[in-house]
Order: C-alpha cells, then structure tokens, then sequence
C-alpha cells in the first residue's frame, strides 16, 4: 500500500474546510488594507534560496536538479523569492507596493508535533516606504489578521538598531559582529557570554547582555535611553521605535531580546506567540531595508511579515462546520422523477444552496440514512403523486417533520 | 541577477486576481454540487506516480531523493495521489464521495506557449457510485464550471467500452490490444492502419477505424448499434452511455474516437475544447472503476474529471478588474492627523471597505497622484480646520469633485 511521504499531510474535506474558514478570515483583513496577492513558483534556483542564508541551508532543503542540470530547491520561505520578483518585474509598480502572499513552504524538518515537511505561510510586504507609519501599519495588520479569527496571543516588539548601534558604538569589527550574531540566535547564552568576556571585556558584555534583557511596557524605553546615553545610534533606533508605536494600536510588550534574522533585519522586528501549549510562535516579522540590495536590486525599503498557518492552527479552538447540503431523493427510482430531481437541484443551486441528488440508485430509506450520516438537514423528496399536484415533500431531518410543499416555493423553506 | 526557473511563472497582482476570480467562481459551481475541498501532499513517492503510467514518466518529472535516500516526484496530476488518499483515509467517510482539489502539478515541459512547467488542475472525483447518473452528474457539473465563467467551448463525450467490446469479442490478446491503444494515443492513425492490417487482417481493421470515426448528435447511436450488432458487449456499453445521455443537460458531441487513457479510464470518457485559439482541450474526465483497485485498494467504482486551469485563463476574454480601494491621507504630515486617519480606516475596514493610508509621508498633491496612478476612485481628505468641525473631505477622483462629509457618515458616501 501507498503511503504519503514522511512529514506531510493529507488534508480530508473537514480539515481543509477549516483551513479554508480561516484563511479567508485572514485574507479579508490583509485585503482590507490594500495588500494584493502575487504568486511565485514553488521550486527556485538554488543559488536564490542559498543567497540570504549561506549553503548551510542545503540540509534543510528539498533539492534537485532539473533536465537542464540546474540545480532548484523547494522554496523554504517566499521573502527571496519575492525579493526576486520584485526586482525582475515588480519595481515598475507605483509605491508603496502592498503585496501578499499564502503559499506552502518545504524544509527537510526531523518529524515532530506541529513540524512539517511541507507548510504553509502567509505574508505580507509593504516596499518602498522607510516611514515608522509603514511599520506600525504592518504591525496593526499582523495582528488584526489573528484579532479575526479570534486567537489568543502576545505581541513581542524590538528595535536591531539598538544592539546595532551598540556594536558600532563599540568599534567591534564585523567578523566580531557575525560571531555574536551566531550565538545569540542560536541562544547559546553561555557560548555568548564566554565570547563576550574573552573578546570584548566584561563591560562592554554587560552593556550588550542588558540590551537583550529590556523587557516591559512603553516606560522602559525611558531607560534605555537612559542607559544607552553613550550610544547615540541606539538611542536613534530607540526614537524611531517610539514614533512606530505612536501608531500601534494594540497591547505589546517590548522587548529588545528579539534577535531574529539579525544577518537581514535592519530595523523594528517583533514576533506573536500564540498561548495554546505548543505552538508558540505564530508569526514574525520587522524591516529589512537591505534585503532588495543583497539580491541585486536598488537599495528599496521594505517591512514585512509572515505567519506561521499551520501553527496558527494548531493555536485556534476547534470549531464545528455545519453540513449545508440539501439532498434531494426520487420516492424510487424511476427516470422521470430523477430528472425532475435534477430539475429542482439546478434551480437550487442557481439560488445559491448548496444540492446533492441522490446518486446511488438507493431505496428512500437508504437515501434518508445516507443525510443523517452525512448530517444533511433537510431532504427533499420527490414522488409522482405528490408531482401531480404540483408538490413535493420536505423532511426536516432535525425534527423528523415532513410537509408538502409547492414545488415552485421550495427555496423559500430552505 | 536572479531568474525564476525556466518554464514557470510568478503571477503579478493584477494577474492573481484575475485567477482568484475565475478560480473562486469555478469553486462556488462545484461546491453547489456539495464535493468538497481535498489536498494532497505536493510531492509524492516515485513508485506511486510511476504505478499508473510505468516508468517511462520519468522523463516528465521533476524527480529528487529525500534525505532518506527515498525517491520522491512533484506531481504531475492528482488522480494518482487522490487514490492513494482515498484507500489511506477517505474510504470510511459515507458514499458516494464527492470531493474535489485545486493545486499545482508539475511537467518537465519544453516550454512553448500555454505549457509550463508548474500549472494548475482543478478537479472532481465522485466515488462510489456506478450509476449512469453518476456519469451524467459529473459532465453535468464540468459543463456548469465552465458556463459560470462564460466560456465558449463545445464538449466531446465517447465510451471506452465500446472500442474494448469489440476488441473483446474480436479475441484479442492482451498484449495486442495494448499495442493498439499505444498507438491510439499517440494518434498515430499510419501506424495504427500498418499494424492492425498486419497483425487482425482489413476487416478487423476497418471496425476499428469505424468505431474511432463515429461522431455526431444522439441519432448516430442507432446506427452505431446497427453496426456493431455483431459485438453485443459494444452494445452494452452504447446502452449505458444513452442510459448517461438521458440525464445530460447540455449540448454535446458523441464522439467514439475519443481515446483518452485507455488504461486507465473504463466508460464514458470526455473532452471539452475551448473555441479559442492555441489552447483547445480544456478538460478531460470518465469513469475509472480499476484505479482504486490498480493502486491496492478495494474495487470501487469512480468517475471525475479535471480542469486544465491555466488553458481555461487563456480561453477566456481579458476582464478589467476595477481598483476597490479608498485612499486616506493627512492634509499634511502631522502625527494627530495621521492617527484620526488610521482611526477612519479602522473603521471603514470593519465596515468591508478596503482602505489604505498614505505611508509614504508625501504631500497632498503628489497623494492625489498616487490615487490617480493607482486607479483609486475615492480620496478622503483629513485636515485640522474641518476636523474641528466633525468634517473631512472626500473627493472624487473621477469627476474632480469634493465635498465635506460628517466624519461619522463617511461610509454611507462610499
């Protein structure tokens, strides 16, 4: 027997309605700020993927080569691929480009709860404004994404201009800076805390470990410039983080700590966790104003965001879909009346409900067993008798109740 | 600089909307009809894709090893892993099954117009039924698919059991009837005449060719049984198309050549063309009652279809699709302005309206532009003199006209 293969999904018509529900929940939301839906192709050049990362991601990655010996790999994530695009095409577009995208995503993942081979993300990008409004519209956007489908989650918000402007104030070269980078977003706190005394002195590792420590309401930022006074440049990423959150328009905690993708944010990052156990991070996102450059196109501003959907999933309630379907049946099988079923099916389904006619060839009480099963609510029956006088039956499944019903006047019991 | 890979596309908004709209219209068709949304993983095992076609495919895909050292293939087309899905998971839910799939498939394909290496199928599956009103269901609903997005296109429908029971009662050996059907699929028409002369003698051969020649309205039928008297199994099989015929509610084409996938498809079978130029077969379906069972399953009766997406966009008229969006934008740069407008955004978005906010700290004037190359037909226009009397402006981008609004009433002038 065939299997799928290890670390994807089969997705059965109930998961995929509910996958369906809330990514258009989500949709509505990014398109209700203008954001528009591009779409790139699944596989890239594996020089693209490797561009941002380095060859290191090759493990990660699904790779292959085509009947051209071209070397592709699935896409592990779109901002390359989009970045790509832009360059290629997009840039003629008027600014600022508002753009998303819901695509899946493959990494070679060790199998485990919530990781898969094959995932999907949704994202969105605003490129070709460096104003802090563009920043704070994408956080309010990200976060009212997951306000829509009623999420329960915690908005992380930090500045890479404050370690940033720290590492320059300091004079650290940028191998120094790499290595650090390295450390902490491997969370390696002791490895860190080892290099920082060794290379830079125990001083200046504090000042850098207090930095990834700030943590609170707007008021901290008080202190950290307080703190920071001898770091102009990181009192600048400070300032620009208090005019983006003049315009947040939802609860946050601040919280310098957040180092992601240090080797391609350059400004405001933040990060959503969701509170269900589990599946913690949901969604991430920040400035990158370097990211067009480094693939070749003309310095471009950009902030953007991704979520995580399947961990999104993972972090919602459960929640019933209701059968909709009407059923229509012949009292017996029998060509007129089957076509008369069809008639009313047509008629229906032009009024917008959703029909099925009775495919089987089965008995009415098969056919009735048939909806409850299915949870079907309501079964239309049609007999020859009843057609006479112009009428057929409808049984409410629910009830039990049946009554006859003109047979133009259907829609109007539905 | 970097290129997408050879063969495949990256879609702009204007283009993806486009799709959306065609794709969602198609959906709303299929989903009237109650078959529900399915997904399968986007790479499957060699050997499952392989298994109905044989090893020769390998040329058309797009193989690579896992890290497990397994052979993997992007899929061509879902009907193989739909099987799988089904004799995995999907056959304990209620019969007749009715589900359906949008996804990307993937064909190694010298790139020539209308061929691309990454496209997209749409398609049904109805599992579990036998019954001619099965069939008639399935075509019925192909038909509506393509008249809900006005199409012009004409539909071809044959049976395959028609051509098998002559074969059948001609006593021809398995192999020799697989020679055959290789050559009815390349329609290689020289060939064919060569070899069924040589290997079943003139008379034999001039059957055959009759039976792929047949072609015409219903009335054909009759003379199809007159001549094929001597073939009682080709006559049952024209029995069950009329039986299928009864219930069709569109025009249609009898046409007995039609060969498609003769080893795979068991009865009716059909191909709709589109009547535009370059891209003619716009789908293709039939009943499949051995597939199930080929790929280690239960024996279980099926009939489907597939939509070729991306030659259903080339056969249809070009549509404009009309901007929705409102533009907001401060009368100056002024942090109190910009907030009352994210205020009236936030508003109108919960009201369904779409609305973006000028983030790009630009003055008036060149706002207005913005709105003007974007298409944007409605520009509201926030300024301290009239907020301080509850007002806004809201000009008409296409008849130049503005008028102050009650900030509390905007949405009823939109």
């Amino acid at each position: 027997m065939f299997q799928k293969p290890r670390g994807t999904r089969d997705f059965t018509p109930e998961e995929m309605r509910k996958r369906r529900i809330i990514e258009n929940k989500m949709r509505k939301v990014i398109e209700s700020y203008n954001y528009k839906e591009i779409l790139t192709p699944t596989f890239e050049s594996f020089d693209l993927i490797a561009k941002k990362t380095g060859e290191e991601i090759r493990k990660q990655l699904f790779v292959f080569k085509d009947h051209g010996n071209r070397e592709m790999a699935l896409r592990p994530e779109l901002t390359s691929p989009v970045a790509r695009f832009y360059i290629n095409e997009l840039k003629m577009l008027p600014k600022p480009l508002k753009i998303y995208y819901f695509a899946n995503c493959f990494r070679y993942e060790r199998p485990q709860a919530g990781r898969y081979r094959e995932f999907w993300q949704m994202g969105c990008e605003l490129i070709g404004s460096k104003s802090p409004l563009a920043d704070a519209e994408v956080l309010n956007l990200a976060i009212e994404g997951l306000k829509s489908i009623n999420m329960d989650f915690e908005v992380h918000i930090g500045h890479l201009g404050v370690l940033r402007g720290v590492f320059d104030e300091m004079g650290l070269d940028v191998e120094t800076q790499n290595k650090i980078r390295h450390l902490i977003d491997k969370e390696d706190i002791d490895g860190l805390e080892k290099f920082l005394n060794e290379e830079i002195g125990e001083e200046k590792k504090d000042v850098i470990f207090k930095v990834l420590e700030y943590r609170g309401g707007r008021e901290i930022l008080e202190k950290v410039k307080e703190d920071l006074k001898d770091y102009p440049k990181a009192i600048e990423a400070v300032e620009n983080l208090e005019e983006i959150l003049d315009f947040v328009r939802h609860d946050y905690v601040i919280n310098l700590g957040i180092a992601r993708g240090l080797d391609y944010y350059t400004g405001m990052v933040f990060e959503i966790y969701g509170r269900r156990e589990g599946a913690r991070q949901v969604c991430g996102g920040g400035r990158y104003d370097n990211l067009i450059e480094t693939f070749g196109g003309e310095a471009t501003p950009a902030v953007g965001f991704a979520y995580g959907f399947d961990r999104i999933m993972l972090n919602i309630e459960d929640f019933e879909v209701e059968e909709e379907a009407i059923l229509i049946t012949p009292v017996k099988k029998d060509k007129e009346l089957i076509k008369v079923c069809l008639d009313i099916a047509d008629t229906l389904r032009k009024n917008n409900k959703i029909v099925e006619v009775e495919l089987m060839g089965r008995r009415l009480n098969k056919a009735l067993d048939y909806a409850n099963t299915k949870g079907i609510k309501k079964v239309i029956i049609v007999g020859s008798k009843e057609l006479n006088e112009g009428k057929v039956t409808l049984k409410d499944m629910v009830s039990g109740e049946q009554k006859l019903v003109d047979i133009n006047k259907i829609s109007g019991y539905l």
